[in-house]
């Protein structure tokens, strides 16, 4: 049972998303629903592209005014000016981009922290290898506490970053939302605390699980790279994300993969150009891409705001974990992984079980035969459900229902 | 008057594109039209993703089985095996991420022709400055001989290629089809004589221009790196493409920007792993796409395939830019760049008069304020025409009588 949730507010949003009617979906931070309106507007802007275009006078000023209300739309959601926020296909190209074109030196250290998805890692230690770097690590992995506790989690954040900082130390990468423990990070304290630092570290933060969860402002203007995508919890197409860079990214990296949205003039390749690209984000930018999407994002984004403030949107999310974490918390043979109820809408949690339905792999099935949807998780061995605006008081109902249901059997037998 | 052209091969595909029924298209190479059932096709897979997922167990089944029937056309039209075909964004992205990664040394030598998109070419240049590689130029653009005389331009270019190959030659980059004069490079050729060469030089080739309009196969095997994008020849969505990667590559190259679809674990980052990439062509893919665009690409090759085989396209191409060329030929104060019939569908030339309408971009407005669409290009200052299969004989028409018109005034007063 999900104990005193209110009725009072049901999200338009979820009504609008197909994939929302015909499952009990948990999984916002691995890829959120698209809602009808946002592919309607993807399709109205492919249309209005072959109408006008695709290659003539008449479109460019369609394709600018697309690429700057877009651009300007998440430089506002981040709160940066929009000459700091570059497009990307995703979080990855977001992180990569800036981040092999930053001024490191051979023996420079970079520190990641011990929860940061697979692919940036790989990228870190690719490049390590590239310049000849060191890669430290910094845990944060076992940072347990609930949200009401989060002072004490911030506080051994930054002392763990001062344990690892070295005066080689000059890119520290870690999340905005921990995606496997569901822990917040403290970004613009870190930010601060970096900048106390002699080394002066970049700050690189993977922000795959907060844009469209949490208030980004705060840490995406303190962070060097704040990367993310328009496909999880923004409820935007796949294939389109942002990144704010700093000011001094602007200055001091050069660009990685280049093309022509990267060059001031892309009509003509100058030999010995000493100032070929772009001064602004655009520097990071690559080439073609693909237009249309960037109406279904900015749709999905209008109808977020529809479902109230950031904040409200926030507290609603975190009214709908505590829910959950309180009702797997309840559980025999059920542990969350934090102590508390969660910071933002990433709940994840073990069960405890020599049964072969508890394999997080297998119980991932049984429940999806049910058509209840959550993951599992490698780093740690943990199921992951994901509460958001869009989220029902049934969709919680069955979610513990089937969970107890499994629990109950590997218990019982 | 376009002479003897045929009327009794109408296309299919003409009718299927909405960006064809209100205006004379000639830009293909700078995209193609989108036909009606492509974008069907796309809306169609996003459906099924919503209704799948979009994040379930369900859908990887779907997902894969659309990357693998994708990447397995694409392979076929290059008639590589598939564990050589990447999928990338962009033309840019496709040359960039394997190029990036490829072994050199300081004090290497890039040979780049004076042909190469800018995009190419800057990325060209950045890569030496941070490697300490020197660049040198391969002059193809005053080859101007048309297709009867292509053997006479192959031996041009290979007598260039080998009057600028150093002891240090690494990499080679040449387009296949070149975007400004419309000339064919003879790729395979080239590959053969690198594979000579004591440095063993890696063949980049950009074929933005080739994909969807001539037979590429025999270039694409031969290449180290044969990159291309489905939204122009082949009149696929934006946002999609793909690169041939030669076997040397995927043992000797280094993936550039990684995420998780690099990995072969993507589960988890572990540290110290000395073999975390894929060894096929994933090892050049990074992360979240947009997966709906691969059926309307899919779709967009159908389409081309039902106007008749690769060769049939091209000569059909052939006949159309060959009686744009003789009609621009035949004009006052007209030139193309070529001195006979273009090898395929591009058409590039130049008008000669002082009156202000004959600056390129002017005329490009002038026609196009009659909804007549062609490009100017910066390098050399010259108009390009583009003919594709869906190239009408009214097209061809409507495009000389315009620029006869603006001849004519020049001329006349």
């Amino acid at each position: 049972m999900t104990h005193g949730l209110t009725h009072a507010n049901p999200s338009k949003l979820r009504d609008l998303c197909p994939a929302l009617q015909n499952k009990i979906y948990f999984n916002y931070g691995g890829q959120g629903p698209l809602p009808t309106p946002s592919l309607d507007a993807i399709i109205a802007s492919w249309k209005r592209i072959q109408e006008l275009g695709p290659f003539t006078t008449d479109i460019w000023p369609y394709i600018s005014a697309e690429v700057n209300k877009t651009r300007g739309r998440l430089a506002r959601l981040c709160n940066v000016p929009a000459h700091r926020l570059a497009l990307s296909e995703n979080v990855t190209t977001g992180c990569v981009l800036p981040l092999w074109g930053l001024p490191l030196e051979v023996g420079d250290h970079i520190l990641i922290s011990d929860c940061e998805h697979p692919g940036v890692v790989a990228a870190c230690h690719e490049l390590a290898r590239r310049r000849q770097l060191q890669v430290n690590t910094l845990p944060v992995k076992q940072l347990r506490l609930g949200r009401d506790e989060h002072a004490q989690t911030d506080h051994d954040v930054l002392a763990a970053i001062e344990q690892q900082l070295t005066t080689r130390t000059r890119l520290v990468v870690l999340s905005h939302l921990l995606w496997n423990t569901g822990q917040q990070m403290p970004i613009a304290a870190v930010a601060a605390q970096l900048r106390q630092h002699a080394a002066q570290p970049y700050l690189l933060v993977d922000a795959a699980q907060s844009v469209g969860q949490i208030p980004v402002a705060e840490a995406a203007q303190a962070a060097d790279i704040y990367a993310f995508t328009g496909h999880k919890w923004a409820c935007g197409p796949e294939g389109l994300g942002g990144v704010a860079i700093s000011e001094r990214m602007l200055t001091e990296a050069h660009p990685t993969v280049i093309g022509w949205r990267s060059l001031q003039d892309e009509t003509r390749a100058v030999a010995d150009d000493p100032d070929p690209f772009h001064h602004d984000s655009r520097r990071f930018e690559v080439a073609t891409s693909c237009v249309p999407l960037m109406a279904g994002l900015r749709r999905s984004l209008d109808l977020l705001e529809q479902e109230g403030s950031d904040g409200d949107r926030l507290e609603r999310i975190r009214t709908l974990s505590e829910h959950l974490w309180r009702d797997l918390q309840s559980m025999h043979g059920v542990s969350p992984l934090l102590k508390g109820p969660p910071p933002a809408g990433l709940v994840s949690f073990q069960m405890h079980s020599e049964a072969e339905q508890s394999i997080p792999s297998e119980l991932v099935k049984t429940l999806g035969a049910e058509q209840i949807w959550i993951r599992d998780l490698a780093d740690p061995i943990c199921l992951r459900a994901c509460t958001h605006v869009c989220t029902s008081h049934n969709d919680l109902e069955q979610l513990t229902q089937g969970i107890r249901r499994i629990s109950t059997q590997n218990q019982g037998g």
